[in-house]
């Protein structure tokens, strides 16, 4: 049984996170400045860049020296070569590089552009935001900081928005989950003229973190939703369940 | 400015839908059996089945004859020879054909497994649904049977789930749209910093598909939900605005 009603809710007010913060207590705190309380199921969608920041995840580009690589893409897309030296140094493998586009896979396993790495929201000038080193540690870390300063059992997920590779828009998507599951499946399950379901796999936390976006906005400083009424059972999947084999990929 | 809440309600209780069946009635009927009443702003997510149900888009497979390329394909594969000319009458191209999986482009542009042929939730044994011929026009249709019968103004979308290129699962995604924006459009605008947003479009109705999905679910006879408290400014944009250009596309 899906949830009969969903209550998508953004969380304000958070100030500009740094490096060490205690996010936790933070978003606990603007939940309460809200007028609302954190309950057991709920979900809570908090945007990387947030989370990244708090790890420290912040590169000064005054700091990089770019390398002979990123120096000559620098050349050929009239791009900023410390940048793409970054996001080299983030990319397990690059994929794609056309139309000064850059698509690569992260060591996480996921593919996206820039390998996640991110100028803008960085909070200072001339800074980039990298992904976090373990985005579903972090989910973990903050579901348990959130437990023990709150007393209510939440799932939470880290959100990214990415490109997708045949339709136009970004749109957010898990990359740390805890808690909740990656995958809903319907394997093995039948319809009432008993043929088996075509698609078997609902990406149940990507399709959390697509509703939150929907009140985080870009730029309305909401890096915090609250989803409430899902029906999901616990889980230990993470969001690496989201990375497709290479072998099944057809596209990579 | 970015929703503050959104409630996202699934209305159960359709009947199964045949061709021709008034869809506008019997959704306005649910969802007052859901205790519910459509308002002004509020989008309504309806699944692909039953918007090609009602509009006859219902193949039996004892009418089909597989023409040389379905039967060797399926040969190959094992799979269903009558399916796969269905499948290969509604391709534009076929984008891969590999370990069985058939991912081509629609007519509408959409790139997606099996051209959006479904066998399952078909309504009767040895059938397949097909998409509609226009879904935007679906929508708008659909939008206007809903003002003329309640008087609110809604936006409609039609969705479907679609896999990925990178990530294991599906999601819920829109294929017709009226009323609201395919894409929110942050192209020219800044971060506090001064920096230019990397993410310039989200994919706006797409993401609500996907929170619409979180209620729907697979095998609950609820096929439409309502989503509200979103503040979309009323476009004429549609589900091909996310069709990207061949020459934009690295991937197919």
């Amino acid at each position: 049984m899906s949830a009969r009603r969903l209550v998508v809710t953004g969380v304000h007010g958070l100030p500009e996170i740094r490096p060490g913060d205690d996010l936790a207590t933070l978003i606990a705190n603007a939940v309460r400045a809200e007028g609302e309380q954190l309950r057991d199921g709920d979900v809570l969608a908090v945007a990387q860049k947030i989370v990244s920041k708090s790890e420290g995840r912040i590169v000064p580009l005054a700091d990089v020296v770019p390398g002979p690589r990123a120096l000559e893409m620098a050349r050929d897309s009239g791009k900023d070569a410390r940048q793409l030296e970054v996001v080299l140094s983030e990319s397990a493998k690059v994929v794609r590089w056309s139309h000064g586009v850059l698509i690569s896979q992260t060591r996480h396993g996921f593919v996206c552009a820039n390998a996640g790495v991110d100028r803008s929201n960085a909070g200072a000038p001339d800074t980039v935001i990298l992904l976090p080193v373990d985005p579903d540690a972090s989910a973990t870390r903050l579901r348990e900081a959130i437990r023990a300063k709150t007393g209510a059992t939440v799932s939470v997920i880290v959100t990214d928005t990415f490109g997708r590779a045949w339709r136009e828009g970004h749109m957010n998507v898990a990359i740390g989950i805890a808690g909740l599951p990656a995958l809903k499946r319907y394997v093995g399950q039948f319809d009432p003229e008993g043929y088996e379901l075509r698609v078997t796999e609902i990406a149940v936390a990507d399709e959390v973190a697509a509703a939150a976006e929907l009140v985080m906005g870009k730029l309305d400083r909401c890096p915090v939703a609250i989803v409430r009424g899902l029906a999901l059972t616990e889980t230990a999947e993470t969001a690496r369940d989201y990375v497709r084999p290479a072998e099944k990929d057809l596209f990579r």
